[in-house]
């Protein structure tokens, strides 16, 4: 364990998508595409082929080393070639990674490890949302007064804030699989015209199909619309994740009190023992809250890029890359903590109610 | 003009779209759209209507006035509608607004501005992509040395550049409109469950219908969705504009030489007669470069919605979201002022090779 | 009028201090400066540098046409220079901007306008901590329950409240102007290495002290330190004022009730007759928030700057150094309104206790 | 190792400096600090402060447990307390953390971690700045081509770049080292009045004087004063390290040629064998760029601190706060390394400013 705050922004199933390990079976998931791909053209044997998908298995490599390696020439691409072509038999070694870039194999790993992150995070949205239908029809129609700007505004139901709990939630979901639908595959060589490649089109169509992404049409090494696009897609499933945690901070406080967040052990004081504080709502806007900072810089970078290749404005798309995968997923976890720890309190919610009618009367 | 800097950063078309009586007009459409929606299905007389239809013009209003006395209230909407309600027929001005909110008109009105400036901001990327097809047209075979971290990599060709500009343009364009395509109205009364506008749905059906916009099936006061997404969109349009515009800053410096951007008048020193400064490029990167910081305050203020009207965060969107607008579209201007201007040097381009791969021959 | 919104981030004093004729005038002042240093060291004849500083007027300049002509050279200095050369004697046209660069007006032009906001600012953020001590005075004792994480904790004063609030602010008022202290003059001539100069030492001091500014020895064309210090200082202040306005909106809101922030006819709402919305309060939280993204915007230009002077991420400071300055100074202005219009209740908060306490005893 | 790209943004001395482990005996210190603080005016037993300041080492404890157990409360502190509890004579217990609130030991804590790694940072910059030095010495007076907009300006000397490196990591090494010299210690209490501290101003001092902090005279849980302004002075270190790197990386280019990065076995490159990447000045870049998005994240997290402890706004600090301590921190150790790697190629300068010279002649 390495980073003290994990527990606010590297946890739950996010985490393991996003390891050191998961990114280099992301990386070798593309070599062994590529291999594939090429052989299928006739380009390299299918013998070949054969031996790279069997050696591109993560649990037969040093991931420590391969990323502690990255130092070295500033990517773990160049390790992780080095050490596959030992991994193969020597006769194909010349066949591994033929004609690709480490910014091929990069960006199509992140474009293969955010495609899982979104499918995991989108589950785990729903599973939040499917919560909020469970408030919904518990108390749905309980009534409770509305506040606008802080203050007592008009009657409405409980309802009608779970509904748009779950309207925001399900949009959040949307957002996150639909951005992950037309990830698109990186193959364009050393200085992204894809010479080096051969039958470039048809190689990047056999790399695509095989990861479950598209096949652009050209290679996106310097334009950075795919990075962009899923910082977009994933700030949106943190705001909304935020949004809801915000509202059941506000609905939790002790002067509203019209919801509690409870659980045996969790939510406690170290000086006052009374207290219930809904932590995991609270350590969901948290974790939500880094993210908007990780898109702009992903933004940043993305507009930066010169030449062939970046020299920094690439390598600084990774690290706000995960953290921000890390740090959503996060939110929604502690989101759906939560929503599971929620308990309602309609009397609350009517006398509430009671009171600001009182206050409104002329 | 208020603004020393408006030369970088609200220039162009964008500003004519995005002023105080642009807003206005957006504001004052909305009403109407309710107007008419609201009459179609008898819940105000067609009479009403018809004359608050006509009373919205902005053309008839003291814009200045009405957005000083913003102040008062927070919005503009307060003293639209009572100034509204003065201009139409007597009988009429009880139909004004009816069962709305002002967020409701703010909200619908931001999507009405956002989707022109859409429109416009993709036509100019469209342009902007034409003006690069051209520099393929002449210069696409031209062989050129690639550069990859800022090294000399292996050869390439014009044409591998501005193929990848293009892909971005277009990108950028397509994430325009398509983020545009389905923006939602706004219309859930004063505390957002529509229980004040009677027959909610087919009221926003017909409201959207109107203004072009789509009926959400819900209101979105408090999760800020369509927000975050229009966001993400025209961040990743400056971060396209950004990235061609730091290609031709380096293609155009003096130790390069491949491209110049000249123009009678433009891109000359105070201290240095004989320089020829990419200035139109410069001042795109510069535009773009204000644009992931509002994404991300627009991010967080998405974020932090409470209750059924946030106090504070929702009023922090309408700036940063017309300054995005304006930042984004003064840079796609300012990339297709510098597209006009380029000339190509093929016999720099051509020398560069050749002084490029004497040194890589070992 | 060109912003619709103003009313949130551009308003006050701050305003005047940051317009167009505001730069013009700071950049004269420079060249005035410049000039008279000069000629205190023989460099150009008295008699050029008392034409100059009589020329030096932005009454007597076109400002609207200088800051369009600036989108010509990307800088607005080239058209001052070319102006204020046919402004003086013919004689002395050629000691305007002597060995000078554009760079070296602008970045201590800023220094100056940041130096008059600075003063400003801190003297509004006086005047709003002498509001609060009013509140100390008036309730400092009254009783009341802190809430932690939004729960009832323990008792507590109105005093620790208002204590807190004015030791932010203060803070603020102090960072502000320790910031301004020791703003650098710029001189470095064309390359930034003061050769253009002549006795540079002693000129770049010359125009310091005219200016109030300090000497650094050095010129900063690329290493923006000045810069990085501004945004951290009004980012300070900035959070400073948010922080207070949130508090405020927090104690207002109904179900509080310990505040309230009232005026004859601020405040109101569009649907809901019987509000009293803390809208100062709002607002400052609203202008407050455009900060952070900002001074990230001012920070990533900052790192940016390549070669002798940076092609975009020089000008990408400007139009966010002003907005920031001024979405501050409004924040200030719009905290001000607010402590004005607060008045306590003593009794609610007295009776929020009891609840509390009664909520607490096992 | 769980994050893969440590080697980028969390690599060199800074790293132990954050860990678990790190910031456990941050928090102990604190805990022990303030029994004998305590003890020192009788408010406890002298053997209770002794016991405690005994037990206070991270080394008797179970620090991945600690940080697991900090989902539950939301606050490592709250754990700390109890195995602390558990550590001392069972006469004892009670006088641990006896008056204090989490938020105490937090903040505290967080002081301590921000003046160590302060004085370690600042120390790497300024044998960044001695490596600049011999830069200087050996090739200060080598003529060269000054490169404004990324075009030829007019001759100048390499002395001229590295004497500007030097004054920036200067203002970074000066500006970590002032925000440290006043970090301030937190001591309130549950609501931050002090009150259950007895004498609090008194113990405040004894604590600060231990732990090398001042006592600023007032609880500062919810005006974030301190963490904006270290986020202040971080930022500007991040700026300044970025433009030095931001320049070699200029300079290293093929086409400049006047710099190269070269070390055994580094920078190179999976598909061309000839290149020599300047990686560690790219990685300088890409660790800095890192920093602005994490600073925006820490001042928008300053200005939400509501009532007497913030749900979200406090917590977000955490995670953003270690981020950009480590991410500084690997940049400077990264512009180390590419300090020690770069030779000068004074050749090329001297032909780069021939050719140049050549161009300008008219």
């Amino acid at each position: 364990m390495t980073d003290p705050f994990a527990f606010l922004v590297a946890r739950g199933p996010i985490v393991d998508a996003t390891t050191p390990k998961a990114w280099l079976q992301a990386m070798l998931d593309v070599e062994a595409a590529l291999a594939a791909a090429q052989a299928a053209v006739d380009i390299i044997p299918l013998g070949a082929a054969e031996s790279i998908a069997e050696a591109c298995n993560a649990e037969r490599f040093d991931v420590v080393g391969i990323f502690e390696d990255a130092a070295l020439g500033g990517v773990p691409v160049i390790g992780i070639v080095e050490r596959l072509r030992g991994a193969v038999d020597n006769d194909f070694a010349a066949h591994v990674h033929r004609g690709a870039t480490s910014q091929d194999i990069m960006d199509t790993a992140a474009m293969v490890i955010v495609a899982g992150c979104a499918e995991l995070a989108a589950g785990q949205l729903d599973t939040a949302a499917g919560l909020v239908d469970r408030l919904t029809d518990a108390h749905g129609a309980t009534p409770m007064i509305g506040r606008t700007l802080g203050q007592f505004a008009v009657a409405t139901t409980f309802g009608n804030v779970t509904r748009r709990w779950r309207a925001g939630l399900h949009d959040a979901s949307e957002a996150l699989r639909s951005s992950a639908a037309g990830l698109p595959v990186q193959l364009g060589g050393p200085v992204g015209d894809g010479a080096s490649l051969g039958a470039g089109a048809q190689i990047a169509g056999g790399v695509a199909e095989r990861l479950n992404l598209v096949s652009p049409g050209h290679s996106w090494h310097t334009v950075r619309g795919p990075i962009a696009r899923v910082a977009g897609a994933w700030g949106l499933a943190a705001t909304a994740v935020s949004a809801v945690a915000t509202q059941i901070v506000s609905l939790a406080a002790s002067d509203v009190g019209e919801l509690h967040e409870r659980a045996a052990g969790a939510g406690g004081s170290s000086s006052m023992a009374h207290k219930h504080n809904p932590i995991a709502a609270i350590s969901a806007r948290a974790a939500a809250m880094q993210v908007p900072g990780l898109v702009s810089t992903l933004l940043t970078a993305a507009g930066g890029h010169e030449f062939e290749r970046a020299a920094g404005s690439w390598h600084a798309e990774w690290p706000a890359l995960n953290a921000m995968l890390r740090a959503t997923g996060s939110a929604i976890g502690w989101l759906e903590t939560s929503l599971q720890r929620i308990t309602v309190d309609p009397e609350r919610m009517v006398a509430n109610l009671a009171a600001a009618g009182a206050e409104r009367t002329p």
